[in-house]
């Protein structure tokens, strides 16, 4: 139910066929609008259509439907409140109201369609607001806002009347805000504040409120989208628009679902090439979290594990904290991007500084040891028996006077340092108070990044309440964790945008050749059997072993004449799992009369087993190698991904498996090897040879293709054992199911 | 040099042997006092050796050696403020200086010889304190502290002088704190707070100060301990010391490196036994931490790994943030006993519900559903179309009025929930104001825990100064993270004192029957053949297959015979390591011939490969099972440890290993196989029968026994691998180092 509520990606295969044939409306894909030419071979689109929101937030006319100033009316407070953000942002207001005369003293319009020109923004506060949304889209209004509830929030009744609303306005110009939503988009923004803005999107208002609140801490804001249920603007589409604005240094957005998983990556892609981060909190890490999730806004979580490597794909930094959001997302929207990765620790005590370094190396940063010239240069100033390798151990004193900044300096001048780290745990007011105004004068004179951590949990001191939350310069912080949390994410940040390629330049547009050939293997709604799916695999030029299909035993032996001996032999069948288990496998066959009795055994347990079988197959032997599992599932959010696991007990007990949404690129098929826990072994352990890697990523990237060709057609694939050897790799095994 | 320094655990197979011969002196086992008949066997003590630690923290007597009221004198302040010390707590004071009449109006006594009497606490403010604490020794004073530095974290010069002044204490009555401690232990605690305090433990004076300044929102300390570098009196002596004040509710430790570990358990099990939390930071996650925090303080920080198991065994809660430090302990020092480990989620937001839901299942914590009945009574105040069932979103506005409170107390109400946790995102005075009003009323009525976050990042907010941290009943949270840590430890707590058992209760006093055997069997300096190995094995009870060592074919066809066909052959000798890659091992042989054949194979081989051998091994063969390795290994602060881990890839990629401190029992063993990732092997899997885990306990647990008995002398065994069978355990080869 949900899923047709929101159009999420429904395994299609004729949408596939219809693509690779070309005969495919080019118009609308999943309800978005996309320019011809502008799919992939999966026919979705590979360009995030961007609507333009700019008379959203600075409309010239507002329309406030439903208006009233009637002392106790619930209406009445939010027509003030959106009448206030009408005078701020000067744009010319009709309260809409059939009797009322006047609305706070401005005449009404009796209805929508007497509105004297077309509005850019309509506020609906009536509690059946279909009738109205029709009427804007006929009085050719660019926006309306709905704020009223009880639509798929509620179940199936409230998801029918979501679609009412989102067919009201598809098609038409007007773009639909909710329902569900509420005033966020027209807070007041602190206007005294300067530099890189943070544009916040939220699923939930009062999740927000922490981040609005930044700006009293003197963080700047520039926007904040609550997108409701999205029944028309979603998530995706605010996303895209942020990361185009000049004054937004980084998105912070809370998650709890998405309504469309491509549209999703296209903006993140937009901002990825465009080097905005994009900090989010998502819900759903558990199950429970997934479906309070689902029952509070009516979206689809999605599978965590594709979400997670989803957002990995495109520099999402994902976080879990509102705390480690609003620290992330203020570090990243000000601080310049780093002179190099090095970080330094600079504190008053010894102690301080082996915590924060051990926390720090923990979390992956580098905190390289300083030169000898460079600890020389700071014995000048700090004593001689104190460790100033870094963590940097100034003592205490030498804060307080003059030496101070000149420590600060010095670190800040080693080029093999790009970030300065002085956590300060406790306040002494006479060290403390002059360190962290030393610290503000230095990073005013500086490009790297300078972040202090004020640890005393009271938080009224006046060195952080007025110096430190004074600088836009300093990146201030409250914990060690959130920190490190930050700096890492700064840091991976400006790695991933400077290497970043879009996989939405190098999709494929058009089937490979392969197309045809596996097209005309599918079954639809069935499994295929061993031996079609290895002629599946085949097809996309996926290494199977020299392999023959009999069903007598004289064929076996002929067969295994032509494959080579030694052979193995094994039962074939659309629906056989676990042959091993069953004894339906036969290894290590050397003769004639090893194969006849083989395939007697082997029809014997098969008819014992009241297993259907389409013959036995006489299979090439395969040297030993490392075992991998290679493989293609569907995915409610985002369709079709690509998984790959060590085989064996890695992939059964561990569930060692590392996935990822195409398309992707070569480095994201290397970059999948490398989160595997099993991985050592791929490069051989216990002297064996280092497995052919570069073969692997081969078959990873083919099987990409043909699950983005065949798209919703294949419904699983499963390569288990995909043998690594030293040369080459080799599919033993494979399990296909057709949509 | 630091181990030497800090008497840490060196292996020593005399003492092993003398102790099971009962002749080991029994007054000093490390350098700590303990009473004859309190040695395990071991020869390590049995019980915690608590210094009374009264007169330290409340003195009726204090000398300050080094006095001075001088401008500036750095003696003065520390002079000022230790009288100001012995004024508070009505101490007699005695400046004692050489040649000044008086300081800060109290004449001076001119050296301690002088002293009139016995003094409880001396300060000795001296740059070289061994002549004054060798005085202060022979005038019968109680405790030394010296604040002087540049001892054992300065290297190995400090580290002898260091020596020297713990040379200077041991045997006479006189106990030290330092060198390289301070003032923390002196300082002011608010006395208008009441209720269970926190005492404070730290290796660093600065990392102690946002533990302090916990006072300033209200939370109780009673002591601080700054144990600095530890000559003579550490961190266990006041772990345990704090562990039987009737006023302290939780112990904070901020822990850098252990003197002693045995000393450190002993004090958490005393911690354990009473139902006293520790909750402690423990520097040495990484190599970079562990190194900086060694030339901090000149301590081992100990084998990570270790370290943690060793707190888990004896509940010590280990965070990794001072602030989760800071709301862990506080948590933990006044909340009462849980009355079920139900959490219920309370929220004006359906998001924050469910954002804080998902973090806290992630985190293990139980969520009930609450009863239809019960949703029943909390929708006679919150609106149908929200959803109560835990997490329950009441809206908001039904927190504005009296139904407020009524939500409160039905969901506290409900058996099944012991915590309640209202996390309040942001602030909304006419509701969060209220909200919390109710929750800290509601919380004075109540014995159940009430937890509340505040979310917002300002903190100068009313609602939050006044109201909820004037509050000694609410737990009051900044971050998600912080309070789903402290609720998990809170719970885990109690969980795990309420079945607590010492495992000092049960340790061997005396050596096994198995001891002398296993005795005759080492070869001190040398690796053991795999042959001796086994032998020890036996002598511990530990099945090992049928086998006889052989040096010529025939004899290895007399023994195939008796061992029973099919037997597996293996070269034998003292360094024979990777047996099987170099094809030392010969599997399945079924007759006289091949038996003949393998044998000729292995000696070939092994003087191919330059192998000396003492033999052959002819082995029964065992069936296949679930392939563990269990080992022991020496750590340098807690002695012999035993580990448990899967085989194979599991142990060698994955390192897929648990690992305990010994003395453990039964329930931690079986606790080490839970831990284990690959566990669901043991359990069987395609098929696979479940092996038999409680042969696989019993294994450990001799293995931990042979530990105990030799002690140092068994530097390293390694069982691998050791099958798991569907009834029985077989050791099927076996390396063992003597020290």
């Amino acid at each position: 139910m949900l899923g047709s509520t929101y159009g999420t990606f429904t395994p299609d295969p004729r949408r596939a066929r219809a693509v690779a044939c070309g005969n495919l409306p080019s118009a609308t894909v999943h309800g978005r609008a996309a320019a011809a030419g502008d799919l992939d071979v999966s026919g979705r689109p590979l360009h995030a259509d961007v609507p333009d929101l700019d008379r959203f937030f600075r409309p010239e006319t507002v329309a406030v439907v439903g208006a009233s100033d009637a002392e106790g009316r619930p209406n009445s407070g939010v027509t003030r409140q959106l009448a206030a953000w009408a005078a701020r942002v000067g744009a010319r207001l009709y309260p809409v109201h059939p009797t009322r005369p006047a609305v706070l003293g401005v005449p009404c319009v009796r209805s929508v369609a007497e509105l004297p020109e077309p509005v850019d923004v309509a506020a609906v506060l009536v509690g059946d607001p279909l009738p109205v949304v029709e009427e804007l889209a006929a009085a050719k209004a660019r926006f309306a806002v709905v704020f009223a509830s009880g639509f798929a929030e509620t179940g199936a009744a409230g998801a029918a009347a979501q679609d009412r609303l989102a067919a009201a306005v598809r098609g038409t110009g007007l773009r639909l805000l909710g329902p569900n939503t509420n005033l966020n988009a027209f807070q007041e923004f602190r206007a005294d504040l300067q530099g890189p803005a943070i544009a916040l999107l939220t699923q939930s208002g009062h999740q927000g409120r922490p981040l609005y609140a930044l700006q009293e801490l003197g963080i700047r804001l520039s926007h904040w989208a609550p997108t409701g249920n999205e029944a028309d603007l979603e998530t995706a589409d605010f996303l895209a628009y942020f990361a185009e604005q000049p004054e937004v240094g980084c998105v912070a957005a809370y998650v709890e679902g998405l309504k469309d998983g491509r549209a999703f990556l296209l903006a993140a892609d937009r901002a990825a090439r465009r080097g905005v981060p994009v900090v989010a909190v998502k819900v759903g890490r558990t199950e429970t979290g997934a479906r309070t999730a689902a029952s509070h806004t009516g979206k689809l979580t999605g599978a965590d594990t594709v979400v997670d490597a989803a957002m990995r794909q495109y520099g999402v930094i994902r976080v879990d904290g509102l705390d480690e959001l609003q620290d992330t997302a203020a570090l990243l929207a000000r601080a310049r991007p780093p002179r190099a990765d090095g970080v330094a620790v600079h504190c008053i005590s010894g102690g301080t500084g082996a915590h924060f370094a051990d926390l720090a190396a923990a979390a992956g940063l580098r905190l390289p040891r300083l030169s000898e010239a460079k600890q020389a240069e700071l014995h000048q100033w700090i004593p001689h028996d104190l460790n100033v390798s870094n963590p940097v151990d100034n003592g205490g004193h030498p804060v307080g006077d003059g030496r101070g900044r000149k420590i600060i300096d010095a670190l800040l001048a080693d080029p093999e340092i790009g970030v300065l780290v002085c956590p300060v745990t406790g306040p002494f007011p006479p060290l403390s108070d002059k360190l962290v105004r030393d610290l503000v004068a230095a990073a005013e004179d500086t490009d790297k990044l300078v972040c202090v951590i004020w640890g005393s949990p009271v938080g009224t001191e006046d060195a952080y309440r007025t110096t430190l939350l004074g600088s836009s310069r300093v990146a201030t912080f409250r914990t060690f964790a959130n920190c490190v949390t930050a700096v890492r994410a700064y840091l991976a940040h400006h790695r991933f945008t400077a290497s970043y390629r879009s996989p939405f330049d190098e999709a494929p547009r058009t089937p490979s050749p392969s197309f045809r050939k596996a097209q005309a293997l599918l079954r639809p709604g069935h499994q295929l059997s061993e031996h079609a799916a290895k002629q599946l695999l085949r097809a996309y030029g996926i290494r199977v072993p020299r392999e023959q299909l009999v069903t007598s035993a004289a064929a076996a032996v002929r067969a295994a004449g032509q494959v080579g001996y030694p052979v193995v032999m094994k039962a074939s069948g659309a629906r056989i799992a676990h042959k091993t288990d069953l004894g339906l496998v036969k290894i290590g066959l050397t003769s004639a009369s090893q194969v006849r009795d083989a395939y007697r055994d082997l029809t014997d347990i098969a008819r014992y087993e009241d297993v259907d079988l389409d013959g036995v197959l006489v299979c090439q032997m395969v040297e030993r190698g490392v075992e991998m599992v290679v493989g293609v599932s569907q995915d409610p959010l985002f369709g079709p991904t690509v998984t790959v696991g060590l085989g064996g007990v890695l992939v059964e007990v561990l569930h060692d498996v590392s996935v990822r949404v195409p398309p992707f690129g070569e480095d994201q098929a290397r970059a999948m090897l490398d989160e595997l826990r099993g991985r050592p072994l791929l490069d051989g352990v216990r002297g064996a040879p280092p497995g052919d890697l570069d073969a692997l990523v081969e078959v990873v990237l083919r099987v990409q293709r043909m699950a983005l060709e065949l798209g919703g057609a294949l419904a699983e694939l499963e390569i288990n054992p995909l043998v690594v050897l030293g040369q080459g790799v080799a599919a033993l095994d494979a399990l296909v199911r057709c949509a």
